[in-house]
């Protein structure tokens, strides 16, 4: 059946994603609408999954994918914490029973990975390390085209890392240490607090490019960044690194600053490019993991969540 | 043939062990040899094949395993620059031109990660950290069984580890940042210098005890491992981690001091233990990728080691 067609959803903490894709992953529909966290989880998704209904008119997907921030497991997502009631969601059963057909949930981050690796910049790379770089900072490796999931679904959080022994915060303390020192969010805040008006990190870079003061956060940040990014890139020896997220809206700057790390720390420095999908990293992700839904041999379920634990 | 036995060498800086073992790992008769690295790497590999000849007597091993410290490639191996010569060394062909077996060489740090996988600490632990603390430091993932090679097999150089945004010792520098700050050598020449006195790291560890100036020594060492170790799990997200090397000799200090940051540091904190071979590790691990090549279907080598490009 070649006119077959999957469902992708990518719940973000703003955006709801969806859209509906062939077997080679290109999207043919698509449609936006804003997550509306405030009036809950169960709210949330009810919603999605009637958009997605429209999308579809009158055709069933054989497959749907859907991602979330977070760890998502069968019966509830980890580390999640924008929408209300989000952790104790059971996601997967919420959507199988609307559309009753195999149903993958995975971690946005790991599920653009495997977009990217299926389609995109990581195509041909192994191993191969996805960074994603926005309000939030996580990586994905793929080994084998297979995403690390780790014992607990928790591999390449790196959002956690400590920077140093003197590091006091972690994720004991509520913190994510690196994150809130180069993510998205984390050095908003600093630009709005040294220019004493709002500042987005996107108007940050382009304000670094003459103003002293911005171009230190910048550089500060992304010194940072790029130390933990060489280490991860020693522990792994990946043939190709993939950057996406939000930050790769300055990537002319970005990437520079990471390559440069990586050519002198790094005994086999790799190849350092951007992500292919952009904005849409984890929407492909939902789309590749409902295809790998189909692939696979036994009830549905994306590889790297079937070697999770159940509760 | 249950009377089959294969045999394995691990080529260190200093001593040359070998061993022969049945299919189950167990060693049954073995030998140690110094490296003699003075009269360089042919002769080093000479000697060691005649005296394995006379520990198997009239016996043929059907395969045998060799490991070396650095990226053992079947034409040259590289960074490992203890014995002259080495780098350029065609290991394999030599070993078997005098067995004619099969014949499978490695690292001695992820041979030794997985014969911990196999009939050690870390069985039954997926994905799983080996951690080599000795003069050198260095860690091997396993994922599904497998040792993680990386792209070009120096997946887990950790010794290269950058500490820092300030650092400025790198792999390009020829420093191993990380290895110098709280590998062996580096405390033992650290501790010298404080103590006006030749000081070993296992007496800076006995030191520890009751002079400060030792438990400082000792404390910034362990809180800079640490640190990496905690980050290096939060990108892996392991169920186990097994710290094997020189310094498990002081695991009663080593490990409480790893677990603590560990409990902080990662979401989902893995298991610490102290690998099961000890000193026998990385012969251990001669001896697992010697059963490997005998389950392997081609012409031999262990699984990880296929995935190395060659020259």
């Amino acid at each position: 059946m070649p006119d077959d067609v999957v469902l992708g959803i990518d719940f973000g903490g703003t955006k709801i994603a969806m859209g509906i894709a062939g077997r080679d992953g290109e999207i043919r529909r698509r449609l936006r609408l804003s997550t509306d966290a405030g009036s809950g989880a169960e709210r949330v998704v009810a919603r999605a999954l009637a958009a997605a209904r429209d999308l579809l008119g009158d055709r069933d997907p054989v497959a749907v994918g859907v991602v979330s921030p977070g760890i998502v497991l069968p019966e509830k997502i980890l580390l999640a914490p924008n929408v209300p009631g989000w952790e104790r969601l059971r996601l997967r059963e919420m959507v199988a029973a609307e559309f009753g057909s195999r149903v993958a949930v995975g971690t946005d981050v790991k599920a653009a990975a495997l977009a990217e690796s299926r389609w995109g910049a990581l195509a041909g790379a192994d191993p191969a390390v996805f960074l994603s770089l926005g309000t939030g900072i996580a990586a994905a490796t793929l080994v084998g085209g297979q995403v690390l999931a780790g014992a607990n679904g928790a591999a390449g959080e790196i959002g956690y890392n400590l920077r140093g022994t003197r590091e006091t915060a972690s994720f004991a303390t509520g913190s994510a240490p690196l994150e809130e020192a180069v993510g998205g969010r984390g050095l908003g805040r600093r630009a709005s607090e040294r220019f004493g008006r709002p500042v987005t990190t996107a108007e940050l870079f382009a304000l670094a490019r003459h103003d002293p003061v911005a171009e230190r956060l910048v550089s500060e940040a992304l010194d940072e960044l790029a130390t933990h990014v060489a280490n991860l890139a020693i522990a792994i020896d990946p043939r190709r690194i993939a950057v996406g997220g939000g930050l790769v809206r300055s990537a002319a700057i970005v990437l520079p600053a990471l390559r440069n790390r990586l050519s002198t720390a790094v005994p086999f420095p790799p190849e350092l490019v951007s992500a292919r999908f952009g904005q849409d990293s984890a929407l492909r992700g939902a789309i590749a993991l409902a295809s790998g839904a189909l692939d696979a041999p036994a009830e549905g379920g994306c590889r790297y969540e079937e070697t999770l634990p159940l509760p």
